[in-house]
């Protein structure tokens, strides 16, 4: 089996990889490990950069997104029992963000692939990669029906997430992990209740960090920190929006509406990097090569950027023999992965209650959410950095 | 002996209030146990915020600072072997910070206080407050001669430094000290070299903070971080010169000029905050409330402010009998000290070079410098923090 290039992983860098590789005529084949019922129905983030946005909407897939979504103009950020509006859009002049879940996401790039005829296997086994300091690396699988495959290409790009084989290929003499565990956990719920806010709601408050978000009118997602090797079992339907009433009702009377818990779970959370990005002829992206904790949005769009980089200098070595932009790949992608990483590091630091921290820092927390609910300066600071900052490379955008 | 502010401590706090209640027609007297050559012949710091600057000269006391002192429009920031100017003039729309030692604003205050007869106690001993919660607190000392004396009062402020009695006066019940101490100090010189550069740097390096300054055309103060628990006897003039070098040469081949180190030291680092800054007709200033690191150049500063804040309200309860502006000034005070110890605490943690820290948290603070770098919306917030943030009350400045 031959292809351009080999993409692991079916998330949305792998699938929006082979789908922009697609529309410039390149072609690529991609192996998943799980079915395509599993990674449409993963519940995961939802909030989507104005970059990620506008790439959908370039590369032909943004019907639903634009018809289903939602566009925020905002969040709110909550501290002490008292709103302060982020307006986003007049503060970044123009730009918002949407909220349409990463599984609609997904469903998108799988119909849009399968319908041009693309080649996703679904349901893999036993995925490894060989050759990759060559210039025709290899990978070997087995389909769903256990027959093994050996799928030769000119690149292969790890779009397999943090678990996946690809970034472990990279030799560890050549390769830093750098991390962060944070002591904090996510309790997230989907609740069969009306929105309680048109907005997202970021909220601190002495016993934990609360966010409250929204999935379709009758549905939304919240979340409370909690300690991280809580087990879900703990916390019964009480409990929940007991904490969470507790956490992000306000001091003018602003009540939250509760309703049945359709589904909960605990997840922990973490700040990854992996450096570099590459090694011979494979590209990793996405979860695959760096991790943010939730806080910030940024997952989802951070493959999004990486990709783009990564189709931008498959896209010249083919059409001019260039390898430059291919060979940077992983310094001009990291440069961004780390102020997304700083960002998210910030939002994460600022909005969680560490019962570590002394009383000075405390203040000092308090002081941040003061200043940058106060000052205009700040305001944009955080604005720039949700919505997205820009991506160049000797001047011009590498984003669409 | 009978005033109605008893002021404790001649350092710029206690100075400028009783030369600021003076204006006023409000008397006071000033306590202060150092010699008049100690306190003008000690180095301190020397940027002076806008509103520093402004109130100088809105008490008159601006012709020599005017003249001597040199205005600075920004900072460059240096890491990894380059420079980034922060035009602080452009990013704050006029701003400016002014370069003029602390102790020479003191002989300016300490002149113009003796010249319009004002009362300055110096080599005072054994000064201890009584009654701060009745009506008429009084202040005992012994005077230069040794002589007793009982300074009654209607007010006291405790200008006095960080090691003074004064905020050790406010009950341990109603007072809460918050603190960090960092594994940072500075070996600060003062080098008889032509001017390094026009403006202040401040440089991260992986060996450690540096700082370059300026004190006249023939003198300068430069810092490098070491060991807080290092001895000066641990560094000779060439080994000091070597370090510097190493931290500030950049990679275009800027080199700092070298020559007779004058004086050296070691200084510790501490952020500190005291919670309140009232009790019953004693009010702390400046250092007696709060300690900041120097690397957000706000010591003298907030004790400017402060001191607005106090006069304001002494002022109003004279005038107008009302007493709630003087009940709030712990409050108002104590809002905008933390906004400056967060900036302080951040420019401090962004600079310093920590080998505690884990590699995650180097690029971290690296992504840091990139980001406030590459962003001008950083680069104000940034700024708007260096001049000085406003002071505000009921919606109107409490600032000169």
């Amino acid at each position: 089996m031959k292809t351009k290039v080999g993409i692991i992983g079916a998330g949305p860098a792998g699938l929006m990889l082979s789908h922009l590789l697609h529309l410039e005529g390149i072609d690529s084949i991609v192996l998943e490990s799980r079915s395509r019922e599993e990674i449409e129905g993963t519940i995961r983030a939802g909030v989507l950069e104005q970059g990620t946005v506008d790439l959908i909407n370039a590369a032909g897939l943004g019907e639903r997104m634009m018809k289903e979504g939602k566009i925020h103009h905002g969040i709110e950020l909550q501290y002490n029992g008292q709103r302060h509006r982020v307006n986003m859009h007049e503060l970044t002049e123009g730009k918002e963000i949407m909220v349409y879940p990463q599984h609609e996401v997904i469903k998108d790039l799988v119909s849009a692939r399968l319908d041009a005829g693309g080649e996703i296997f679904f349901n893999v086994e036993g995925v490894s990669l060989h050759g990759i300091s060559t210039e025709s690396p290899q990978i070997l699988f087995s389909d769903i029906d256990g027959e093994a495959h050996e799928l030769h290409c000119d690149f292969i790009a790890g779009c397999d997430g943090f678990h996946g084989p690809s970034r472990k290929m990279i030799p560890e003499l050549f390769r830093q992990e750098k991390q962060k565990i944070y002591p904090f956990g996510w309790l997230g719920i989907l609740a069969e209740t009306p929105i309680a806010n048109p907005e997202l709601i970021y909220a601190n408050h002495d016993r934990g960090f609360a966010l409250l978000s929204t999935r379709t009118p009758e549905l939304q997602r919240h979340y409370i920190q909690v300690d991280p090797k809580d087990d879900i079992s703990n916390w019964s339907d009480d409990r929940i929006w007991t904490e969470l009433k507790t956490r992000v009702d306000t001091n003018d009377g602003w009540k939250l509406p509760d309703g049945p818990i359709v589904q909960k779970n605990i997840v922990s959370m973490r700040s990854f990097v992996c450096e570099p990005m590459q090694y011979g002829r494979l590209f990793i992206a996405g979860d695959a090569a760096h991790i943010v904790p939730p806080t910030g949005a940024k997952g989802l769009n951070l493959a999004m950027t990486d990709i783009q980089v990564l189709k931008q200098g498959i896209l010249r070595f083919y059409q001019f023999g260039e390898k430059e932009l291919l060979n940077k790949y992983s310094e001009i992608a990291l440069r961004r992965i780390w102020k997304a990483q700083r960002f998210s590091y910030w939002m994460t630091t600022m909005l969680h209650t560490d019962h570590n921290k002394t009383s000075f820092e405390r203040s000092i927390q308090l002081s941040e959410l003061d200043y940058v609910t106060s000052s205009r300066t700040a305001l944009k600071s955080l604005a720039e950095n949700y919505v997205g900052l820009p991506l160049e490379w000797e001047g011009s955008s590498l984003l669409v």
